[in-house]
């Protein structure tokens, strides 16, 4: 079992009242204590008539547990529980982003040229050359998160309104990382058709479209369509940021063990729409054998059952061994496990069966496909999705500094050769010299990767042909 | 002819070198106002070699008259223009707007809080009570500025990326003026279905609508079936903002020349969206005798030709005596002339046929109904459109404010008795005894304005039943 570990994403402040009397708060954190609540701060907010109130801010693992450590409290013979706030919808209270102007609006002067008169000049600038609108207006470093609500984290088709804290924060991220902005589309519909319809009508208004959270396999044909349509850059962050990241990451493991892409042997676990990118993404980086399995097992020619379009691309190419039967086969001499499926997939037993210095990148999240814990003493090197092991695989290396670098070359659309590009840089940012078992990927918050993979794409993206200007980057990314 | 002023909306900055010698910056300045260039700053760049770089920056009246002003700097002998940059231009490059998150992200706890794991909960939440989001995000505080770009500014059918400009400019000075966040959607369709329904599939991201530079009568169609199918405002603010405007301003007028809405006498030129506002909203307030004239004279029941849905509400609805006729006839008697039509509809003589203490507001933009200075003697009170004149009818005024005011009690709609408060806020920031001919609206510059439109506006959303919650501001207008 995987041990939940006191997390900051469920941080409570309780506001406590009680006789200002020695020994009072020892009584409290020590009940705090004993319900394993880990305390993060204690204020003072008053004291009067006697009576002391503080605020005490406490991490505990999940909702349960926090409204036990609650529970403690309020049987606590003269504490009096005033309120509970929680730190992460304290934070969500309003949106997590915000719109503002970039130039100050006080005088006159301003208002007239960021406004009528002035803008009027500028709009038949644009109108007479509609090319101008990608220097002109914020399509130059603005990009749509867009989702339909259908695949949201961990959580499922939960809709578009319950989705807007996740594409919120994705947008915070663009910005943060990758000094762009991004502005939330939540979808009321979950028809292919209206989404790239609308996708296609509000185009206008941005340089990019980051598609988000649309369950597959529809995102893969969603994705390719709008592609079709637009003259600028669609990528789908949950097929392409995961495949990228997870090469880079590939890459440097195979440093430390000493193997290469050509020669290894991959089982894949997943066949939905980030198990297909990197499958693609492998395969465009030199990876000959790949397996790709779901619940029913290997997928290869010829199987029958539970297919479609994308397993049928899978079948299609990769095993070209033909291997067949249950993961606990494939997976039998193996170099490499990836994980993007779910929970308890992978056994002990399987990782023994794999061949020497396994490389094992279990990625389902919350929950990995194997405990971690359980795992590591068979993995040669371990990288999960979550932030509580080391190796995590978190999208946040990549898509900021992705559309960064395409942004700054008004890229056309993204190309293989950019996805490898960002992947190598992702990696490059940890020199070989300190590469180690359980140091295979920067941090999300190493400010070198996003420049990097900016550098490279916008350079990719040049090599490939559809860059439409040199890099001359306009922004930079805040550190 | 209305004489065209130096403004800074056209502002050039000339980047001039020559030899270090006495009086050559004499030289050029004297050139520029031989020109009838206005000097606004004078900076220098560098001192090298004996040849000074000076950055000259002049305001212009328009582009031709800049580019008169660069000619004569490149005759002057000795002075090499380096580059021009033009003001307006500069501030444009990259858009006005721009996205950031409002907590910071340095920290593994910012990250767990602001994405995944901790997001999770506020989407579950959000799942479980839908209205919830109206309050976790920022639906909160968010509105769509709306175009398809059919009818910008005076500058007609544009399209969609034309339109970005003046549609990033209206987000800045909503969050300038009412400290709310707004999103340019510029629409690559000016197909009414296409735009209703688009406007349908995005509203989970918003907390409003605001329709922008829509053509009539389309606009209106589109306003009234987006608002009954959206539990969120719709306001097409070059109807209803520019007719809480005028109403304000005339509130105002009247009592400097003693007379009362029931009381008077409206000629109405134009009968575009703006004009089927005002008329409706003069109605509302009590103006019993309206006559709309379009280029075809008065419109009254069972006039023929040219007539269209919002031409047929007015023939319906105003003119009760059916007046016919040119307007030239129309407005023989009238106490207040109102124009959103076009420049040189009004005469002097026309004037002259006016009731006595004439109120003209002649808003044509840029060119009004009647040249300002022609009119001034013979018009109690006067108003423009126009920023260089006193008594500038601006929507500023009206719309921050007003989504300020639905906001802050979640308003589901607009209703009639919302704008009528609207312009009865924006008449009562001038104090009675301050009231003069040439102060009946406040500058838009003036901070009491939107605090007291948004006040009015919950209130009497609350009063009209359309208000989800109690006023309680989460967000101060900047001041």
């Amino acid at each position: 079992m995987i041990v939940k570990h006191q997390s900051p994403s469920y941080s409570m402040t309780m506001r406590l009242r009680y006789p200002d009397r020695p020994g009072q708060l020892g009584r409290i954190t020590s009940a705090i204590g004993e319900v394993d609540g880990f305390i993060r701060a204690v204020d003072i907010v008053d004291v009067k008539q006697g009576l002391i109130t503080r605020d005490v801010t406490v991490n505990a693992r999940d909702v349960e547990h926090g409204e036990r450590i609650v529970a403690r409290m309020r049987s606590l013979g003269g504490v009096h529980v005033i309120r509970v706030s929680d730190r992460t919808f304290l934070l969500h209270l309003g949106g997590k982003i915000e719109i503002r102007s970039k130039a100050p609006i006080k005088t006159r002067d301003d208002l007239s040229m960021a406004y009528t008169p002035g803008v009027a000049r500028v709009c038949r600038a644009i109108h007479d050359d509609p090319e101008s609108a990608d220097a002109l207006t914020i399509r130059r470093n603005t990009v749509a998160v867009v989702t339909d609500g259908s695949a949201v984290l961990g959580l499922g088709n939960i809709g578009p309104k319950a989705a807007l804290p996740v594409m919120e924060g994705k947008a915070a991220l663009f910005k943060e990382f990758g000094g762009v902005n991004a502005f939330p589309i939540c979808l009321d519909t979950q028809d292919p058709d209206k989404i790239v319809e609308t996708c296609r009508l509000l185009a206008p208004s941005f340089g990019g479209i980051n598609l988000e959270d649309i369950s597959s396999p529809r995102c893969v044909d969603i994705e390719e369509r709008l592609a079709s349509l637009l003259d600028v850059p669609v990528f789908h962050d949950d097929q392409h940021g995961t495949a990228i990241v997870v090469l880079a990451a590939l890459r440097n493991a195979l440093k430390i063990v000493g193997k290469d892409l050509p020669s290894i042997r991959v089982t894949l676990s997943g066949a939905g729409a980030a198990g297909v990118a990197i499958a693609r993404l492998l395969k465009s980086a030199g990876v000959e054998r790949i397996v790709a399995c779901d619940r029913q097992g290997a997928i290869c020619a010829g199987r029958s059952p539970a297919m479609n379009r994308v397993k049928q691309w899978l079948a299609e190419n990769t095993n070209a061994e033909r291997v067949a039967g249950p993961l606990s086969r494939t997976i039998a001499g193996s170099d490499v496990f990836i994980g993007v499926s779910g929970p308890d997939v992978l056994t002990v037993d399987d990782l023994k069966a794999m061949a020497p210095d396994p490389v094992v990148f279990a990625l389902a999240n919350p929950d990995p496909e194997i405990d971690p814990d359980l795992a590591a003493p068979y993995a040669a090197i371990l990288a999960t999705g979550r932030s509580d092991y080391a190796n995590q695989i978190n999208n946040v290396l990549c898509f900021p500094g992705f559309f960064r670098g395409m942004l700054d070359v008004r890229a056309r659309r993204v190309t293989e050769a950019m996805k490898i590009a960002a992947a190598e840089a992702i990696a490059g940012v940890i020199p070989d010299e300190k590469l180690l078992p359980d140091y295979i990927v920067p941090s999300v918050f190493d400010r070198h990767v996003g420049a990097a993979v900016a550098r490279a794409v916008s350079k990719a993206a040049a090599e490939s042909g559809v860059a439409r200007r040199e890099r001359k980057p306009a922004y930079r990314i805040s550190s």
